[in-house]
């Protein structure tokens, strides 16, 4: 009985998040790769969030600072960018901001993992990867019980998106069942995800809580968009319809968190 | 009267640019940020301009001098950018091309207003910015009469945008009521409207009038792409096709000047 | 009545290319410009490939030579960009990949045409461009009979792309007569058709074959496409949704090979 009045009480705690993005309208500075930046974007603008995305390094801690939250995406990543992305921590950590860290791709190159590895002490409230990355990164297999220990171990809420997420800290961890398989076939959604956790960081405390948050909003749109989608294009635009009409109300029938 | 004659006279001279654009396909060089490319090509596509939109030093020049006009966005900026932006004002310059200013952000990194205030020195045609732009740029309030004196000391049109739009020169100020409010919930549409004031600014010497055309154009097909969508994805498909249907006769029917 | 059969082989070839596609899910790294990269990647994510577009010259080696073929596309090029390409094509190279090469816009800057032909030099199993790019490189009108002994004289396929395309290498030249006009109202198509022929190249050891089926691939999506839109901006998405849907049968039905 415990166990499903929290998971209850955490699905109303979404939806509270989601009306706080649309009522507080956080400032959410992305550093992140230029092919999702756009999507990225509109994503943020669709759940009453405002992006910025400036990576330069002569601007990154101006825009940071003044930000609410900060999203670290290691896409398309370059020497100059990893020093936008230690001004823009600095700046995130210096003025209290949370950040979220997206380790994208780095089974593929050990520049980027070894990035990764360094940023992770540099206190991020959480993170956001798949199950790949997860192993690159973690070195074990992405099971619950490992994704837990490794999200104790570094003090910050993990997620593990795929065809099931998986949101855990130290303390806690939950299985959301939300999503359709288009979003597997559409580039940036992982990277927009990411975003989003950033977005919640912004306007609730508890980091496992904004994270939880963060994948249901996503799962439950792509969810709608999925259901009236011929494709990949028709639900990408599909998708950004659904997370702007997305209330309260809807989050809570169709959440599955367990 | 006077002044009504000369709103219609208005109107009936941005249907005939839209139609110098789809004649006389433009080339329109850009130095955008990244999170807007893909939208502004497809936006200067739409009403049958032709972008290019690298920002490489070894070959902005050769881009520039060849456009038939030029706009400079300083968003997601940094010191390489504007080396590239100073070739091409250079290029354009030189050339005898008109280039338009979008100084977007710019209240958020003193980096780039800085910048901003320089580029001005340096004889854009128009400029295109928000309220909270304009603010940091001048240092009062952005009213009209504020708006139409900025413009008139330093000799260029001043396009001010907004749920409703003011397009200034140091003679002439009108306000623009076409739109909707899904416009807001896009990113890159101010970006793509600063695009598309150069696109004019080929095709038509009297900057204000060019100014003018372009946001009516853009109101009017942001009006047209609101009435059918769902939400703002939608929107920004509906939007691009509607850039590419909208003829001079829609134009004159819709548009609201006053 | 044998090239009438060559032709009718070549179609069905095509359409295992196609299979084969779906079922590899070959990796591709794509070098491209920030104007095409999202939606390139929406391209191979269509019809079954996996982008990858970091241009980085910390990284781009380890993507190229875990990728099963490579794009080099010299839109928004720069010096540091030159620096990435050519890490990528040696990584390419020593790995046995296969890599094709699109000198988008070479017509309008020499810095970018003067890379292009160092580039043929090395190596590229096949090259997509439009008529003015390949007037710019080869120095003579884009005929059939000068695109063939263009691609026997560098010994690569050659695709020219336009209302017809036209695929030669030394010894064998057709053209292909599907597609739409919206293909050409929209940014990046010229790209993502490049990036396609890439993606064949990783599954078809023929590589006139493999660009034969890109291109025919790439035409039937358009003009199923076309025939359900009413603008660029609706035809972009469903053109995703057409490649997403393409199989075997309907490639076979609807290839126009002369």
């Amino acid at each position: 009985m415990h166990a499903l009045l929290d998971h209850r009480a955490a699905v109303q705690s979404s939806a509270a998040v989601l009306s706080r993005l649309r009522d507080a309208s956080p400032r959410v500075h992305c550093i992140t790769n230029t092919v999702a930046q756009n999507f990225t974007a509109n994503v943020l603008l669709a759940v009453g969030a405002q992006p910025s995305m400036t990576v330069s390094p002569e601007e990154v801690a101006a825009f940071a600072a003044s930000a609410d939250a900060v999203l670290i995406n290691l896409g398309t990543f370059g020497r100059e960018r990893a020093g936008s992305i230690g001004l823009a921590v600095t700046a995130a950590v210096t003025a209290g901001r949370p950040w979220a860290l997206d380790p994208v791709l780095i089974d593929r190159s050990p520049f980027r993992a070894n990035l990764a590895r360094d940023l992770m002490g540099r206190g991020p409230a959480a993170m956001r990867l798949n199950a790949a990355e997860f192993e690159a990164l973690a070195g074990v297999p992405a099971t619950a019980d490992r994704v837990t220990a490794f999200a104790a171990e570094h003090t910050m809420t993990v997620t593990l998106s795929g065809a099931v997420d998986l949101v855990a800290d130290g303390r806690r961890c939950v299985t959301l069942t939300n999503g359709h398989p288009l979003m597997a076939a559409i580039t940036a959604m992982g990277c927009a995800a990411s975003a989003l956790v950033a977005a919640c960081l912004a306007v609730e405390a508890d980091r496992w809580q904004a994270s939880l948050a963060a994948m249901t909003i996503f799962g439950i749109a792509g969810e709608q968009a999925g259901e009236r989608s011929q494709g990949p294009g028709s639900f990408a635009v599909n998708f950004i319809d659904a997370l702007h009409q997305l209330d309260a109300t809807a989050l809570i029938d169709r959440a599955r968190v367990s």
